[in-house]
């Protein structure tokens, strides 16, 4: 096990300042791309981070401090975002992000003090009993996932513009 | 094709800076972390892309508008910076990357301007004949390819962390 509270705080708090530094400002071509039809472009994949923070992470994880195992977490809809609409822009979004999550952080050093049992456990709908510490280590992970899909798609745009070097750009082989 | 030299640039000048809210800070176990003998840490791919820096990019471009496609492209060697030593700390380098990047990004603007042929072409060593805009867009995905194996990288050091979100986490299934 690596899982240390501290160091996936490190994480959590570095993706949004990273993700803004590489999408503020960018032009519509890359903003917009995707990789075909019902998946997400970048704009899509932040939706996807505000929801997450909204409703899925610190919800969680105070039902599994405060209910344990014995009661399923409410399901988390993956795909939500794609049907609110998300009003306003990028900017906003990146802007709205950081502040959700600096704001989440916060919660979470209050729910989860040093002390915290993280081999507590709560129940998932789907994969039943589940540790504090795997859901914790799982929001770090969502993060890193999600930075690999933005840039694996906005790739994707200039996939036959490398001409012969797509062999070399590992990114360029994977969807 | 998809190549716009100014929307290639708005990417490499985002680049260093994303990856520097990223890193800068983070544990040694995040830029420690590899997977496995022979793969780069976070800090060794910022080495990496340093040595592109200096000796790949910018200067075959600058080969490539002075040769053509009649004398091929001196070779990159892509692990030149594991020998190298790399010298200072990960702080350091960051700054680095983003000091010489700007500086090249100068160089770029002032060796192909706006008028420039794309399709001209030069004489790789390995692919035979590639275009300029092949040339400076494989520049910009190099970052996107280098961005993507950091996060997957730091991700692999939560694989067994994350317990049964392993398979909603697309980044811990590829290497």
């Amino acid at each position: 096990m690596n899982f240390n509270l501290e160091e996936a705080i490190e994480v959590l708090e570095r993706a949004p300042r990273s993700l803004e530094q590489l999408l503020s400002g960018l032009s519509e071509g890359w903003l917009q791309v995707r990789e075909g039809d019902g998946t997400w472009n970048a704009a899509e994949v932040i939706d996807h981070l505000l929801e997450a923070e909204r409703t899925n992470w610190i919800p969680r994880i105070s039902f599994l401090l405060r209910e344990g195992a014995g009661k399923p977490f409410p399901p988390f809809d993956r795909f939500a975002h794609l049907r609110s609409g998300a009003a306003g822009g990028l900017e906003s979004k990146l802007q709205e992000f950081r502040d959700i999550r600096s704001h989440n952080i916060d919660l979470l050093r209050a729910l989860v003090p040093p002390d915290t049992d993280f081999e507590q456990t709560g129940r998932h709908p789907e994969f039943g009993e589940v540790r504090l510490s795997e859901l914790i280590a799982a929001w770090a992970v969502h993060d890193f996932t999600h930075i690999a899909q933005i840039v694996r798609v906005m790739a994707g745009r200039y996939r036959s513009d490398v001409g012969p070097w797509e062999q070399y750009l590992g990114i360029l082989k994977r969807r």
